[in-house]
């Protein structure tokens, strides 16, 4: 497993994202590492994220699928090009599409696993399959669709 | 449009929930109101729910679609069992399947509105559409199927 997180060489307009920006300190700062062909990476709830008493709340598991998938299509599309992620900048990507299925509930008190393999890279777009689990058993599969982040997106940024 | 909220007419134990429970001090307490046929939200984030400079996070969106279709889909329920979500207790729907389409980046310092149909009701199943959008602007479309709570999830809560 790589030791610095993917989200870590985001360049700093990048790394305020409250799902996995390094510089959000109110976010969640959701750290994926590459390991193999995957991107993993553990997350413990809050008690406070909680949706039913006992269990995970789904937004929480929708934003953790949402960012780990965005830093494993970011690794995938780096590999793809011939590139590691540590000969920055890394590229950025957003989400166009995220679908989740919660297949069981998530109990609230553990540790949260993720595990993300990119299963096609095309052009700008790359298209990841994340799976959470706990203690081995699966809570949650998700799919998101990114897009290397648009010119429109990037405007604006360099506009503020 | 309904004085009370969705939200305010879940049982205590149900009311916790990150993304719409007014008993979690913490959460974003996403408060839904039934308009005729829709069931609509208005929701202000913080700056500190950014995604890249200038734009909403993902996982912001994808919990207020999901909080917002659920709350939807008790109120469809409801309707549908001839009976009123003020004659308590309110249903609680879970969700079984989130899906947002990113249409267009959603500008952060507005205030986002939510409108939700529940396109089909069956049996403990209500499936649920939610636009989001910003000044007449959709900016992403979810799908929410929404299941009542099961049991097994109610034994837990019980248990505690």
């Amino acid at each position: 497993m790589t030791s610095k997180a993917i989200q870590d060489y985001y360049p700093e307009p990048y790394a305020h994202c409250y799902g996995c920006g390094r510089l959000n300190e109110h976010g969640l700062q959701i750290k994926s590492y590459v390991q193999g062909d995957e991107v993993v990476a553990v997350f413990r709830p809050e008690p406070h994220h909680i949706a039913i008493p006992g269990f995970v709340y789904g937004g929480l598991i929708a934003s953790l699928i949402d960012c780990h998938s965005i830093a494993a299509a970011a690794a995938a599309a780096h590999r793809a090009r011939g590139s590691d992620i540590d000969r920055g900048p890394l590229l950025r990507f957003v989400t166009a599409a995220l679908h989740v299925d919660f297949l069981r509930p998530t109990p609230l008190g553990a540790t949260l696993q993720l595990q993300a393999h990119a299963k096609e890279v095309k052009g700008r777009k790359v298209v990841v399959d994340t799976m959470l689990s706990v203690d081995g058993k699966m809570c949650a599969r998700g799919e998101v669709v990114a897009v290397e982040i648009p010119e429109g997106m990037q405007a604006r940024e360099q506009a503020q």
